[in-house]
């Protein structure tokens, strides 16, 4: 049979006859399969059987937040697969383990992640993950490094580029989501009524949007390795102890610094958000210390790892040790890594910057935001964030790893109050 | 069959069914047939009939220059194909026109150039070719502009992308004997007796190995658009009147920058010759402003073609018209305009730099150079380019267009005298 959506009722007969799951949970009569997905684009199936729980995944032949009027290709959850298995290989146990993969059905039976939360809900309740920052830097520095040509040879790299070039349907989402729609009056954006006073003046910012589109040509241009194309908050489960990577069907090769900028920037709208959901003003300040904090352990803890894998791992065909180390000059090597790890911080600033607006003026929001649901608390949080992001993208070049803190304070304490 | 090397010998009984060809110069029973590649990997023959003559260029599978220890895949006449059909339709006139291609032969028969000869013996002998730079300036404008995501989809290039990565065997090529081997005691690396106290600083030089490793990093990961992959002076052929850019067995997705950089260099190779080749002291100063003159020439027109295009041909995925000249704000687009040509300026002065490193220290020279017989008289011209191109490396980003014929004087005044 051809391609069919799964439904609660369908799911046991259609997957009951699959060993990867009957012998995981138990025979098919006694499953009990719900439908969970809140995300943009999928099925999402929580199926428990007498012996466990799988979670099955199914990708829907259009984008779901929107309808069937944006198709969208099956082939993402091959892409999805794809990614799952390299992180699953340059970072062990940071991804849910696969069990089964339909390419035909779109569809991945992977590991049901138990007491997970996402980790954006904790970051709406003022919850603290003490292991979050730590584990994401190492996944970073060990997803992207390891994707790379600093630790890959020439063909290969190539030829797992080839392979994910034909994911363009879900780049072209970013390409005009992300880096175009927020910086003109697109037709799917949206914004909450009060933001106007702000977005004209963020659009007849000519530097912005030059840097958006310079960030949007790196995105497009710069295949330095295979990101995970989707890294928000979003895309963490987490426990106290454990942090899960999920989503990665946006992947493909692309700068070093799109993962981290990304993921920098969905604290920001975390700490952002925080004086739309705290009690008493103030009443947050400790989050937001805290989460300031994430922001810098995440890049210390990538930074970290980049240089250890640098020193330990470089058999790629870039930055050769014959060059350095071999001639004597392994200082050499470590000038050389300073300046990578510049250029990195400098796109991911750029990527946080674009991703600060157009989570607030494009089409896909975060909950941070819109959890707060007086429009009036919410403009005010959503406004300091885009002034915060113009600044860091425009800035990126001369902007240092301390500078962001201070930065983000002084907008939090002075704009829109 | 399958695939097997032509000789002048078979070459008749084995092509002489082709419409193709029969067409066009006249039955097979009249061929003459001359094998001349004096290239480093192909055979080349020149078929003449009663009406005609074509070129018949057959990749062999392995490096003609090394011979057959050193494997090289037939593939390469497939990409070689597909960028002439993508260079004659972004630059018409400009590369030899295709009148048949037999992908099992790895085999191209393509326009015989006459009286056209290889630009590097016209540099050789001291002869100009008026109109060469400003086609050569167009070329590279028309067919990095329109292979660019500045003029294409993002499903258009990264499909196109996707089938250059699989040329990686030349990109292998390039990454090794271009960017590294130069830098360090290289196997297949060779000299002139004489220019042993200019390499050992060279090589200990930690700026310029940095700066020869970003480089290459840009190579293998700035995918901005198809890029010939070996633009020199022995690529072209030309007479008074034309110019036809040959032999893109190299193509791949690469930086702006890289053709331009590779083609400039080769100017600066020719004028650093010119001393080993004058009869008497000075008799070429002509000739040398001349090349000087092409080198301006070459960028200035470049980036005004870049330019026009960029004005009226930027329809892809980056830097839209909706957020400059639709938003009232066509001067944002001049803006960014000047940042990109600065990019690829610096970018092209990196690769500069390599390429006259690469042709003197590495395995393959070039003709400029290696016909100074008199390797007393070769050394000198050769430590002067080394040392120009360690300067236009590594001060790449402080360097301005006007600075390069001064710089490029000054050391040939100054240096080995």
């Amino acid at each position: 049979m051809g391609y069919a959506a799964l439904t609660p009722d369908s799911l046991p007969a259609r997957l009951g006859g699959l060993e990867a799951l009957t012998g995981r949970i138990g025979p098919a009569a006694g499953w009990k399969v719900a439908e969970v997905g809140d995300g943009n684009l999928n099925l999402v199936f929580i199926v428990t059987g007498e012996a466990g729980a799988v979670v099955v995944k199914q990708a829907l032949p259009y984008i779901r937040l929107v309808g069937d009027s944006w198709p969208l290709p099956l082939n993402r959850a091959f892409f999805e697969y794809h990614a799952l298995v390299r992180h699953a290989a340059r970072d062990a146990g940071r991804v849910p383990e696969v069990f089964h993969f339909d390419e035909e059905q779109a569809l991945i039976v992977m590991r049901y992640l138990s007491p997970h939360v996402i980790l954006r809900k904790s970051v709406v309740r003022g919850v603290q993950h003490g292991h979050m920052a730590r584990h994401m830097g190492l996944f970073l520095a060990r997803s992207l490094f390891r994707g790379s040509g600093l630790a890959m040879g020439g063909k290969a790299l190539r030829e797992d580029m080839a392979l994910f070039c034909a994911n363009h349907a879900l780049a072209d989402i970013t390409e005009n989501l992300v880096f175009s729609d927020p910086y003109f009056d697109a037709r799917l954006n949206r914004h909450t009524a009060g933001l106007d006073g702000f977005i004209a003046p963020l659009r007849a910012d000519r530097a912005l949007r030059i840097a958006a589109q310079e960030m949007k040509h790196a995105f497009v241009a710069k295949a330095e390795t295979l990101v995970h194309g989707d890294l928000h908050s979003g895309s963490l489960m987490v426990t106290a102890e454990d942090t899960q990577v999920i989503d990665p069907e946006f992947a493909i090769y692309g700068p070093f610094g799109f993962d981290v900028g990304m993921f920098l920037a969905n604290i920001l709208l975390g700490y952002f958000s925080q004086s739309g959901h705290e009690a008493a003003s103030g009443a947050r300040d400790g989050y937001r210390a805290y989460l300031l904090a994430q922001f810098s352990e995440v890049w210390a803890e990538f930074a970290a790892e980049f240089g250890r894998l640098w020193r330990s791992e470089r058999t790629g065909l870039l930055y050769e040790r014959s060059l350095f180390q071999d001639a004597g000059d392994a200082a050499g090597a470590e000038a050389a890594l300073v300046a990578v790890l510049r250029g990195i911080w400098t796109d991911a600033m750029g990527f946080c910057g674009v991703e600060l607006h157009r989570r607030i003026l494009g089409l896909a929001h975060v909950e941070d935001m819109e959890a707060i649901a007086d429009p009036a608390r919410r403009w005010p949080c959503e406004a300091r964030a885009l002034e915060a992001g113009r600044i860091i993208a425009v800035m990126r070049h001369g902007l240092a790893v301390g500078d962001v803190a201070a930065l983000v304070q002084d907008v939090e304490r002075s704009v829109a109050r």
